[in-house]
């Protein structure tokens, strides 16, 4: 085995383009790991961290760098021709957001170029990303700083000046947004349409919009914030600006807030301001302990939910209409051995994690987590799932040194293998989240994990159900029918939302454990 | 049809025993509905609205007045014999509180009979009960006031008088309580043993003492403080007076506290005294969201949790033997109608009502109530049920003119009917509370009304799943064992302890709904 790395000088390259380019390199032949980073000293400690590259190696922050533990040499050179090629076509690749702009060399030269740009997507290593945002900002832009490592107090620092300017920063680590039908990071292609969205969570805006633009009705626009806009640091400047924008905005006619649950004041705040503006204000803090709801706000405890009361209030009250997956399985009376007890989420979505664990706390108990909604039950050992275990392989614990669950799925494939195979595991619930800048086929790669999961299972005549969902649209390049028919053809017993998903797994265990004696 | 009225002056009962005068007198052929009462002006203002005496009658508060509404005379004549010859039985009747100490007709006369005296139960009619608590504690009693209606003005004031005295109040409105074994108000019998409990309600103190005797881990003490004593206005005195009865109490080990959820100060209040404490505490405010858990004070979010975690931390940390009720039924496909799709709580206990509600809403989406978690789903009207709805046939709303719904079952029956001829009803959730005070044979009655409901469903050729489970132990008269296996034998899908049947009922829609298209 060979520990091989190439470096490119003063190229520079977004990071979810590499993400790919890294994941690709690793399905060749003889390529173990591989990894394609900016060389900046966060990234190499990371590189380092999982041993892909020495602790001295000359690269400068400029510098692209590409590294591979391979077989041999030959399929180290050949990842080498893949990436320098996968390289050269960054620009032209239609199905990623990285096409924007990249060819400029830096923000004043493309307003130079187009002066009527408005917004700088901003998604360089963190360690630049705040010093680019203020440039954007002074050249009077709006900023979508996809960037993470930005420190809260350079967060601040940044929305300050935006505020002043009236300029809206979305992020740090904004992974989504829809501005004016153009999706932006990790989102979905949505219809257009009279709903508004403000989102302190990626996946909580990407299946809000998801399902309204499924039941047939679409986004205004959906800002992102950042994950943590609303904390008592930050107050939620951009949550209140984002607010105010679509108050504004002529398309909006109804407004969806999607976060974690703030601090009381910073929730007060927001939610005053919300009652005193003029469209209808569907507040979904998940799980957050709401007093009192209006006229003008509603609150929504869950991702379903605010989106079906955002749904109602543009169609006369009325429900939408539901996709049903009718599933044989359910059906079934698997023998589930009476050790069997458990739930296993495996999440690429970090607030599809969340949410899951709040349904399912005051339901099955207490529910553990890498990354938990209640401190005391924060797993041991990331690693090795207990009792009841919901994780977001998408935190940065699980994904150093490896791309994101949604663009590349081995972490995941492992983790369901190794549920599979302890025998207390009954359900294992899973999200699927497509659009830009996900896998081209997730559902497919899952199921190969599920295929293997079973045969685990069946060599100690065990048999699991797989609980899972689509976050996605027809629109998107995935499919979401696609996608689900694919889940369908491997027994996945299939819910609408990641609300929905949970609730079912909870209720198989429920209903399962009442049938055994 | 006949309104009439007997008046017997200078006759004082305690008014669950005349409760229980009423609920027989409405048994008899020929009486379609009657009351005994202390002819207090509260009282009788009750009797009025639901007409069963006219506007003006002469009666005084320390009259006892009983009121029917009968098919002729000979009817009336009937009920109002054989209620004196229950009114000369009460203090003889084995299976109820009020024989206590009834004889006496003042505090100071039971003290000076017998001066060892340490505890004054009062459960007089509201007006008086405030002064008559401030006797018994100059008197040096501890107070357990059952009685409701004294205002939380007259509660601070008599908590202050007993806090400088060093005596416990328990109440106002203090159902539930068991003192050195012996069970006051509505009460279970249980083993003794090493846990201890404060609880600020009847139904909680009642499932957690329940579990745990049937588990076979006893309980030490279990203190009723009044549903108030954690509001900001009283600030749980009595809750901190009974953790520090229980501190130094040598035969309890462990201590569980159960209320709903407090303000933030008194939880922290609460919260600190516990954890200065010498004994771990188990804290269950029903779904509170609480920030940390330590090595003393351990969070459980239900009572089902609350008595797990107790049994655990006396058992060197094991898990009960849980009970399995396999219910055939479960693995029966119903063939629910489409439109069958929602829960219906018909609860006796508002402890149960509470808890099922807040474990439901995440899971199912908004709850309605007569008294609801949040008040956005106050039901419109408390009569008629709207989507899932979980109501407390205990609350003050049902119960005006009739008894506890635990002593008499007729609100229920009519209820359970209602909602059986409800097309959209999927699921009917209940409790079964046994014990002291309670139904000689409840079981047997709900059973009825299970029968009736599925006639009607039948008849438009739907099914109804019905969920229940019962909260009391072997040890009381109307024995747990036997109230389960009456309950199996009417197809009841059965929970051990509440917090599991309103899963089971959430589960069985969640699965049904899954299996339709």
């Amino acid at each position: 085995m060979l520990k091989k790395h190439r470096i490119r000088k003063n190229h520079y390259s977004d990071s979810v383009a590499l993400m790919r380019v890294a994941a690709d390199l690793e399905m060749l032949p003889g390529i173990f790991q591989a990894t394609a980073i900016m060389a900046t000293e966060a990234n190499l400690e990371l590189a380092r961290a999982v041993d892909l590259v020495d602790d001295f190696i000359e690269a400068q922050p400029n510098n692209l760098l590409i590294a591979v533990i391979a077989q041999d040499e030959t399929a180290a050179a050949a990842a080498f021709a893949q990436a320098e090629m996968q390289m050269e076509n960054v620009g032209s690749n239609g199905d990623s957001y990285a096409t924007i702009e990249l060819e400029a060399k830096s923000i004043a030269m493309s307003v130079e170029r187009d002066p009527e740009l408005n917004l700088a997507l901003i998604s360089c290593p963190g360690d630049y990303a705040a010093a680019e945002a203020k440039k954007a900002l002074n050249l009077g832009l709006h900023v979508m700083l996809f960037s993470d490592n930005v420190s809260v107090e350079e967060e601040v620092d940044i929305k300050t000046i935006g505020l002043a300017k009236d300029l809206l920063v979305m992020g740090p680590d904004c992974g989504t947004a829809i501005i004016n039908g153009l999706p932006l990071g990790f989102a979905n292609v949505v219809a257009d349409g009279p709903v508004g969205i403000v989102a302190a969570s990626g996946t909580g805006l990407q299946q809000v919009s998801s399902l309204l633009s499924q039941w047939g009705t679409g986004i205004s626009q959906a800002i992102g914030t950042g994950g943590r806009d609303l904390n008592a640091e930050v107050g939620g400047i951009s949550m209140i600006q984002g607010l105010e924008a679509l108050f504004e905005d002529d398309k909006t006619e109804v407004i969806v807030i999607v976060s974690k649950p703030p601090s009381d004041e910073v929730a007060e705040k927001i939610l005053g301001f919300a009652q005193a503006g003029t469209k209808p204000v569907i507040a979904c803090f998940l799980g957050y302990e709401y007093k009192k709801n209006d006229n003008i706000v509603q609150f929504a405890r869950t991702l379903d939910d605010a989106a079906e009361l955002a749904y109602a209030k543009v169609n006369n009250g009325n429900a939408p209409n539901r996709m049903n997956f009718k599933i044989g399985s359910v059906n079934e009376t698997f023998n589930q051995n009476k050790n069997q007890k458990y739930v296993r989420g495996v999440y690429s979505g970090g607030t599809f994690c969340y949410e899951a664990q709040f349904i399912l706390r005051d339901f099955l108990g207490p529910v553990w987590s890498s990354t938990p909604v209640e401190k005391a039950f924060q797993l041991k050992d990331s690693w090795t799932s207990q009792e009841h275990t919901i994780i977001d392989l998408g935190d940065d614990e699980f994904t150093q040194g490896r791309p994101h669950p949604m663009i590349d799925h081995r972490t995941r494939h492992e983790r369901i293998l190794q549920e599979a195979a302890d025998p207390e595991t009954a359900v294992i619930l899973f999200d699927v989240v497509i659009g830009y800048g996900s896998h081209a086929n997730p559902a497919a790669e899952i199921l190969i994990s599920i295929e293997g999961a079973r045969n685990i299972a069946a060599k100690e005549k065990r048999q699991i159900y797989f609980v899972g969902f689509v976050c996605g649209t027809d629109l998107d390049p995935q499919n979401f029918t696609k996608q689900i028919e694919t889940l369908k053809s491997g027994g996945v017993h299939l819910a609408e939302s990641n609300t929905n998903a949970a609730r079912l797994a909870a209720s198989l265990i429920v209903t399962q454990s009442s049938q055994r004696n």
